[in-house]
């Protein structure tokens, strides 16, 4: 499993459930162009199907999937079987997902017919689906991680914002090659007129949106190899496989001939997400509450791929802590109001 | 999910996957029955979709599934989408099931093109699938545990081999009636023509086949109780919700009709399960090593069920620990031929 070099699982146990606000408020922003979506995928006779794409624990999922099978529903009359197939690499917390969907009153199956729930343990850079099966596909928070780990930064926590040319230019060669492959295998299973939706943070050509946040994380980190709990070596490897592309990067492989794969662009679009903790810190100034938040959250979607550089005598957990802590310590001396870019893009199965 | 409180999951992070032999060698027992009905179901023209009812981590699985694939294969060519939709309970370890199914080498993947693994984290005894959607259901060493635990037997480990009629009534009354929702659920979710194989352990009109096996872990945990390692109430509570049935209850649905649900009885069969053990300890003459194997095979099942009953100033493994070390001191004094009877059904969509 080549994705299990890249991307490691959330923290498990819901503790990705309970720290990812930051995720569901851009996950909100996509409700209309979602609904858009669902309206206009041809349904079919048969079985309707919907693929949620890294689900993590599930959390994130029950909005845009109820907004589905809602919109569905008023199309097909409530007797119409509808598949929801939930993936995520095989190190998920899958026993979590479950909870949520089949016990949990925010889950899509409350009030809802004829809805079967599954799921998948395989990284999306594998086929994942029988060709022609699928009609709607919903991803967010997950392509900008790279299916592997390329290269290690030695100046930066994230590969895609270290200075170092050797390091971009390897973190472009792989973000292209896997945009190029996430397209391919999701058109595969799509059924004519079928649509993908996919978010996730990418930059403009001037910031990244992540400067602050993951910088103080950097210099965190330094501060703990000054402090000699963590060698330079472990520093080093501790290169979250993550780089931010443009808009016009995942425009390119449709220049030529406006389609690629089968595919064409419905919706590109590069939006701001709104930061749920910043509003809280003007109510209250809080510093050190803003910034635990932050680290926190952090550490949620962070933390395991930090671990997994760390040398058998250091006590994951415990060095975890003494990061995060640090990160919360320096995020607290200057709040700043974190709004990560967000690229939208819709495509629609054309052949 | 009322599941929760009959079947617990089995013992996690592989080690069921490890110890559980004896379920192998009855699975073992099935191929020939099972690829019949794979030879005779019908294939349609669109995805060919297989549930494994039941899988636990996997392992059981791999060899059934093959036999499907293969079975299929000579009817469809290598081209036609299989679906293979592994069901458990949410607790279940899916992390390693996932594991087994894409990156082991036994896995029924490997030289196959096709092939689509799903699971569904959720009981059987409610429903999995859209209507008219399952070719072939695989069910292995599950039916044997009720939906819930109605009663708690103060005599035996095993609700089904207590001495109490009131007992015996209650799982008598608890067992038709998770029979006859578990053939109605499957019979909804098959095509015409569909086939459930159902295999799991049974008794004769005069014997369970698990007098000895059971009966000395009633006496280890009884032995625990008398050296106050254990309290009686927690004694009373270690009932596992198993009851053995014979094949006139099975039978019974379809007394009237010749048909059940639209189901018909293709085959029904008890069979006496070969016990691997055995013959390791013929030739070694090794009693210690032979009741270990046992002990740790009805812990890999049975332990997360007793952990259950224990009091919170317990800890589980602990006692646990001790219930089967005196478990396997108890078996080493006669080891016997532990051969327990299996139940082979097979049942048809005929409407």
């Amino acid at each position: 499993m080549t994705d299990d070099l890249g991307r490691a699982a959330m923290e498990g146990s819901g503790f990705y459930n309970r720290h990812s606000a930051l995720q569901a408020a851009g996950v909100a922003a996509l409700a209309d162009i979602w609904a858009r979506a669902c309206d206009a995928v041809p349904v079919g006779e048969g079985v309707v199907r919907i693929v949620d794409l890294a689900s993590s624990q599930g959390r994130n999922s029950m909005a845009p999937m109820r907004i589905a099978i809602d919109t569905i529903r008023r199309r097909t009359g409530p007797a119409r079987p509808i598949e929801i197939i939930h993936t995520d690499l095989p190190s998920n917390d899958f026993s979590s997902l479950f909870d949520a969907v089949f016990a949990d009153d925010s889950s899509y199956l409350r009030n809802a017919s004829a809805i079967f729930p599954l799921a998948i343990g395989r990284s999306y850079f594998e086929p994942l689906l029988p060709p022609d099966s699928v009609h709607l596909a919903w991803n967010t928070w997950s392509m900008q991680w790279m299916a592997r780990n390329v290269i290690n930064a030695s100046d930066h926590v994230l590969a895609g914002m270290s200075k170092s040319e050797e390091v971009l230019s390897a973190v472009a060669t792989q973000q292209q090659e896997d945009w190029a492959q996430f397209l391919s295998l999701r058109s595969a299973e799509l059924v004519h007129g079928g649509r993908l939706l996919t978010a996730f943070t990418a930059r403009t050509d001037i910031e990244t949106g992540w400067e602050w946040l993951l910088g103080e994380l950097w210099e965190a980190i330094c501060d703990l190899v000054g402090q000699g709990l963590l060698s330079r070596e472990e520093a080093t490897r501790m290169t979250i496989p993550i780089g931010l592309r443009q808009l016009r990067d995942l425009a390119a492989p449709f220049n030529d001939t406006g389609a690629y794969a089968g595919l064409k662009i419905e919706h590109l679009e590069l939006k701001q997400t709104a930061n749920p903790h910043w509003n809280d810190f003007l109510k209250t100034g809080d510093k050190d509450e803003f910034a635990r938040r932050h680290a926190e959250a952090t550490r949620a979607w962070a933390g395991p791929t930090l671990a997994l550089a760390l040398t058998s005598h250091h006590d994951p957990q415990v060095s975890l802590d003494a990061i995060f802590a640090r990160h919360a310590e320096r995020l607290a001396r200057d709040p700043k109001q974190h709004e990560p870019y967000m690229v939208v893009g819709v495509f629609v199965k054309d052949k």
